[in-house]
Parts: C-alpha cells; structure tokens; sequence
C-alpha cells in the first residue's frame, strides 16, 4: 500500500489533472464577491424551472455539461459520474444528471460532497479504473430552506450564526492527460460528532470534523501549513471559523493569513445579509470551480488545500433530539 | 487502463477477499425463508431503541460492528467505511456509524447502495488505497415507510406491485488477506428512466436499471448467462422479475433457473403478506451478507453475480409530476 501515507491520507501518485471546471449559480452569488469568475449566473432562482427542485437539477445537468465541453470531451469519454446533493435522496443529482448516460455512482457527504466526490474520483482514476470522470455538487437555497428548516413564506428570522445555503452546481472533469492543477493528496475525514444540536449554527457543529480532516492532512504528509497559498474550509462561515481557529491552535496549526472559507468568499455577509456566510453542496463547488481554480490556472496561487465541510443532520432525528454529526475531506490541489 | 474492459466493468486484478459478512435483521425477516441464515433477528422493529429512526441507526452499528469483529480485526485496522441507506441525507447510516471513528465515505443509490459499497469497496482495494474496507447497507420498513408513503398509522392498502421494505442491515470486510470469496468484477450502471411514476411499483421502475447493467457485464465480460450459479437482483420483487425477464430475452439472454431476486428470497410472499417481495437497502445486503455468503463459503454455490437495483425517487420531487429514475449495480463474487 505504498499510496497510503497514514490513517487519513493517500497520494495520488499518476499525473492526475483537472482538466476543466465549470459553474453556475443564481441571482444572489452572481452579486457577490465573486460574480465576474462564474461561468454562468441565472437571473432568478427559478432557472426557467417550475419548481426550486427542478431549478436545482438544472444547475446540476448545466454545470456537468458544460465542465464536459470545456474538457474537450463528450460524455461518452467520462468513464464515470460523480455527484451528490442535499435533497432527500440526493434528488437533485440523480434527476439532474440522468440523461447524461454515464456510469453514475451517487454521493453524499452533505456540504463535505464536493470534496468527497473529488477524492473518489482521484483514487478512481489513480487506482487504473478511469481515464476521465466528472464529478460535482449543488445545492439550491429555497429547496434546502423548505426541506430542512422552515416554508420561505414564513418568512422565519434568521440568527446570526445561520448560512446561505449557496445555489448553483459546480462540477470539474479529472483525467490522465491535458492541462491543469493536479489532484496530489487526498484525506478522507471521520464523523465527527460536537453535540451541537442547533441547525441554525453549523459551523459550530462542523468545525471538528474540519479540524480533524486538517490536522491530520499535516501530520501524515509532513506539510507545514505555510505550504499552501490557500487553505479555504467549505462552509464553516464566520461563526465556525473562529471555534476551528482555537481548535487548529490547540493542534499546534497557525496560519498566517491564508486560512479562509468558501462561505466567507462567496457574499459580501453584511451587505448581501448572509449572516454568518453560505453554505450547501455548491458553496465550495462553485467557489473552487469557479474561482480557485481560476486563480491556479492563472498562477495567481500555486496551491490549495480545499475541505469541504459537511453536517451530516437529519430533520427527523434533529426532532428526535439529536446531534448534528458532521464530516470533512481535504484535497491537496497544485499548478 | 487494463483494469477496465467495457464501457461498464473493470476486472478485480488483486486476489481480493470477503472476508466476513453479517447480517442484523428484524422480526419479519426473522420468520421469512431465510431465517436461519440471519446472524441476529430482533425480536421487534424498535430493536430496544425509542423510534424507527434510531433503530435503524443501531441495526447498521451492529451489523458493522459484527463484521469487523468475524474479520479478526480492528475499527482501526478499516482504512475506510462505506454506507448508505433509505432516510433522507442518509441518516441511518451517518449516525449508526458515528461512534466507529472509521474515515467515512457515505454513499447514495437507493437501494443499490450494497452495490455500490461493494463496487467502490472493491475498487479502493484494488487501487493499492486501502488493505481492508468495511460496506454495507440497511433500511428499516416502518421509517421507510412513514418518509415515503402513508403514515403506517393510517392503514393504507397495499396494492399487489408494492414491496416490503427490508428491516435490518448487512455488512462485509473486504481485505487483501484472509479466507472468502472474491470480487472478481464490477459492473457500474447508468441513470436509467423508464417513465414509471406509481412509487408502489418499483420493479417496474428498476427493471429498465437493472437489464441495462446486467447485459453490459455479460457483453463485456463475455461470460455467457450459465456462468453462474446464481444471479440475483436485489428488489425487483416478482412484478419486476416478470418484466426483467422479457427485456433481458430482448437482449438474447436466456436463464435455466439461475436468475432470482434477493426480494423474493427473502419473504415467502403469500404467507407472509408481502405482495411483490421485499426492498429496501437492507434487501441485497442482508439477504447477501445472511445466506448467498454462507452458501458460498460451504461452497452449496461457487459463484454469484449480485445486481443491488435502486429507485432514486424523491417524494417532492414526484409530487411535481415526476418519474421514478433507477440504477443497478452488478458485482461478480466468487469462490
């Protein structure tokens, strides 16, 4: 097992490239920060759908073909399609991506999702069994608002450690050949379980799990954590990066100015009202296909350690008085 | 890539083995045709817990539990675990498993997931990622039931094509070393829609899924139909064996008695008011897990090919006016 290097970590050892990625999102991300790096904004959250759902696939069938596109290659090259969402049965993938017609091995991981979906694909296609694969998340604010916390028509208060759950889909292809950063380190993270019950505060619920992925990503590849230009979490947001920042301290891991997170980076949280920042399957999707990797491309960065986070809850069990178990999975990413 | 022969399968190169299997079920199954198979039958659905939920989350703790220790070996020597099942964002499974401290991979196929663990389990192995992976699956009939359908308090009429959710959860250790039968193939399916939208007739949706993945391994592993002793799919129930049957005739593939179904193994439909047979996540796990792996290691059969079938429907997605898409997933296990 000469790939695996500890507990948590595998090397990817082949020239693994990210040839393409591709992003789409709706009205509110296109205001933000980050508007001029997407590759597609819909200027209402409807995405000419009748429904948030099927909004939702859409991103998801948009974003996976036009990642497809941009590699130069057709859906029929992709030995297979990697996905996941956060509607009931992970709905929003399945119903979005099924007319793809691509080996389809379905994910879920929460908001860690993304990060999941690239670590299996980058083992995939390290261990020999795939020349190129697409793999994704989305997610969509009214659709997880409705599912997992009240009907948008109440027009419930939100607290300040809430997120945005983030709308949109991004989606990258990996492959043995082509242009683009590498895929290098891949740590695949436990559950981790806080006691947090609040599912208005899931940075605080997540932010173990994070932690977790991260320290160990350090200790079994020997990195120190000024090696990456960027560390960036997935959807922590303000609230959940302040605990990880005391939880990474007692772990010995100072970062000096390049710890950051998607949820942060994505609104402008005070004049877009994000509150503590977004969140959801798409927010670390769409701000690694559509910015990081941008910026690597352009070797405005040279490297990133992404972590997409993910609380693993459950409306039923929350009711049942339970625990928000959550989950991460870092990938080291370099030009 | 000379792991991958066809556009869906990729031969297992490394002798990679099962090396154990357990099986947790409830009183039902308990009295079904494999009875005695089953490693634990509980005595009622709520398997000492206080709701559905949690007791679906305890059958996954236990039959992974269980499996760990018949391998001879340690949480800690598992480089990773794979499940999924039934509830939404995968519930059962995520908290089942919390405490097992084991990096995580959760996965979604409905109820094909067993399949899927198995394929991906198979693949990590094979890839030089890991030296030993536990998978499974599970569901529960009246947490199924109640998210799905009708509340169970209702009394709602079953109609003939409607199947019996499984309660209960199988799980294996794959592991380069040891004594079981071996992975030889796997065969990863498409998103197939056949256009049904009736959730009470999910053989019919799955059967389209489950042609579709069963001819492609025959095609690519040029193995002909009498190959196997057995080959099992996992919930089309005898509405959906019936249909099955014809398209598979469609695509020249004859069987003489070898073709079944894990739903009708499961159940004596008649007697014990199943109508169509069982389903579920826990169908092809258990029924896998509890007795094809017993009459493989007392070598009663010396080969099987399993198809874990899933129906990836999404109840508000359905309530839009939505079809039932499906996947199957094809594993060749053999002694």
């Amino acid at each position: 097992m000469g790939k695996r290097i500890g507990r948590h970590t595998v090397k990817i050892d082949k020239p693994l490239y990210i040839v393409s990625a591709s992003s789409f999102v709706g009205k509110k991300e296109g205001e933000g920060p980050l508007k001029d790096y997407f590759d597609y904004v819909s200027d209402d959250v409807m995405f000419g759908e009748k429904s948030w759902e099927k909004a939702e696939s859409k991103f998801f069938k948009s974003a996976f073909s036009s990642a497809i596109e941009k590699s130069g290659k057709k859906p029929d090259d992709m030995n297979y399609m990697l996905a996941g969402d956060l509607l009931n049965q992970c709905g929003g993938s399945t119903y979005g991506l099924r007319d793809l017609k691509i080996p389809f091995l379905g994910i879920y991981g929460a908001c860690s999702t993304f990060g999941e979906a690239v670590s299996l694909g980058s083992m995939l296609i390290d261990g020999g069994f795939a020349e190129n694969i697409v793999c994704g998340a989305g997610s969509h604010f009214c659709s997880a608002e409705k599912q997992f916390r009240f009907p948008l028509e109440l027009g419930t208060q939100r607290p300040p450690t809430s997120t945005w759950t983030v709308t949109g889909a991004g989606a990258v292809v990996l492959s043995t050949s082509g242009f683009g950063p590498k895929v290098t380190y891949v740590t695949t993270g436990k559950i981790v379980d806080m006691g947090v019950k609040d599912a208005a505060n899931m940075g605080a619920a997540m932010a173990g799990a994070a932690c977790d992925a991260i320290a160990a990503h350090f200790k079994e590849t020997g990195r120190t954590t000024d090696y990456y230009d960027v560390v960036a979490t997935g959807d922590l947001g303000t609230t959940g990066k302040a605990i990880i920042k005391k939880y990474l301290a007692e772990e010995n891991l100072m970062f000096d100015g390049n710890l950051t997170d998607c949820g942060i980076e994505i609104f402008d949280s005070e004049k877009q009202d994000t509150h503590s920042g977004g969140s959801g399957c798409a927010c670390s999707a769409v701000t690694f296909s559509g910015y990081y990797y941008k910026l690597l491309m352009e070797k405005k960065i040279k490297n990133i350690l992404l972590i997409p986070t993910g609380a693993l809850m459950n409306t039923t069990v929350s009711q049942q008085g339970e625990s928000i178990p959550s989950i991460a999975h870092a990938v080291a990413i370099e030009m």
